[in-house]
């Protein structure tokens, strides 16, 4: 069932009524010019795009190799996904999102649109992840390599991010927890709590029925 | 005057002098993998795409089916545009916004970069949305189907919405107003008025000479 | 080494050993229907487009015309950059990100992705800008034509802007100063410091084993 115009750079496994739209790219290989990042990429291998059964592509994405995406999944037009990612089963990325490199994503989560899903990150199951939520996965901004953390966020299950977040690299926001919109968090979060502001503070817990898990 | 490499899915209804640039998907049916989403993508009608005399369409857009663009527009690169929306005469969108489903769009208003129209918001005439602009459309995020309203913002005539601000669902922006850069608006803003901050409070009246209607 | 799928709209004059990844755009030339804006695009000329050695182009990039890259840089896929922009040797530009028209960026600078960066910017040497960083250059939100600058931020060499931070036109962040993430920035930042909030403030100078220059 794939389009006209799809350009392919790696063995594609696919499931069974998989879709694929127009004006995509699957297994791009990850480039650099030499020596302008600390990777290596001529020394990475080749490997295979997974994509599970019933899942759509929408058109436009740029998929690099070595990534799986799991069965009954939605990927927007013009989503990116870097080398290394893992995604579940019945997620949706929304229209315009990019998720880094190696970052894996559980099930049942869904991320919206034009969101920047760092590299290094852990997502879990159930996850809620709002429009244009931003992450970062490098403490020094570049500055100073003592400082570089080199990892994502780690949310945790049905843990819920509103739009317009800023996630610090490193952090982990707890079970079930809701980040609201426009709130830059900067430490841990811990399970069951609404964080919100700049930089983000405990504005309550979780209420008896507000509770997911 | 339509370039090589457009996909349309469903007819095309242009006026005069329109121009399409490359690796454009006009037409694209909502898809999603069977019980993914709350709605149910096979029993909606696949109606024409309307794009008005002299508008162009930037290159690598994505234009959902029954859409009715105006006149004289211009509508840049990497814009995606869901199923439903109604733009009217002289609009800007600009490079890599998206406009979400059965959103109306009046005449003369200005859309800039990389700006996220929610779905079901209401933009009037003579707006104007910075770039990088969030809008959302369920106060539940997906957590409690009570919350759900379903609803984007309503942006009235000749609202001015600064860069980077977040409007959360449902809420309205009265006639004339401005929403400072980076503000979090979480409740109704009145006519007339400039709101700033999070969660954003009115800052002061507009004065006699900054009023646009 | 270029892929198939490129539309080519002006002369494009390649160094040794570029390469340019499918569904771009190159030399598109800057238009608008007749009257929408206050620029007259038919009066532009069709300069070529120069891109340096070793420098890799990813897939579905729009280059306008006019525009000169560097050597041995990496512009991420999706990346869109306008007419009149000059980047230098050495950079990087992460994906779906956006340069406004007339910008100039220096050498060894790396934007992260999905951050617009403004038109008639001026971005240093060794100049580091996290993801979804947004900048403006229109003071006036389209409503003051005697406000309006025109003009977007100066980021001076060795500066460094967290994620999502805002900064307004026609600022300047001076040498060696750090914007935090989520800052929005609204006066002009002197060099050496730390700023962060809303509106940003000085946080603190930098130390002694923080200096970059």
């Amino acid at each position: 069932m794939n389009s006209e115009y799809i350009v392919e750079y790696s063995t594609i496994i696919q499931g069974e009524n998989v879709k694929i739209f127009p004006f995509c790219v699957i297994g791009r290989p990850p480039m650099s010019p030499s020596g302008l990042t600390s990777i290596d990429y001529s020394k990475l291998e080749n490997k295979p795009v997974i994509i599970g059964d019933n899942t759509i592509i929408g058109s436009h994405c740029v998929i690099y190799n070595n990534v799986k995406i799991g069965k009954n999944c939605l990927i927007g037009d013009h989503v990116r996904i870097r080398e290394g990612v893992i995604i579940g089963d019945n997620c949706i990325l929304g229209i315009g999102t990019k998720v880094g490199a190696r970052t894996t994503i559980g099930n049942y989560t869904r991320i919206m649109d034009i969101t920047n899903v760092a590299s290094d990150a852990i997502i879990g199951d159930h996850v809620f992840i709002g429009p244009c939520v931003i992450m970062g996965n490098d403490n020094s901004m570049g500055r100073d390599v003592n400082f570089h953390i080199g990892k994502g966020p780690t949310l945790e299950d049905w843990s819920t991010i509103g739009m317009n977040a800023t996630l610090l690299p490193g952090i982990t926001i707890g079970k079930d927890s809701i980040v609201s919109a426009g709130a830059v968090v900067t430490r841990d979060v811990a399970p069951g709590v609404v964080v919100r502001g700049i930089p983000a503070k405990v504005d309550r817990l979780l209420k008896e029925g507000e509770r997911r898990c």
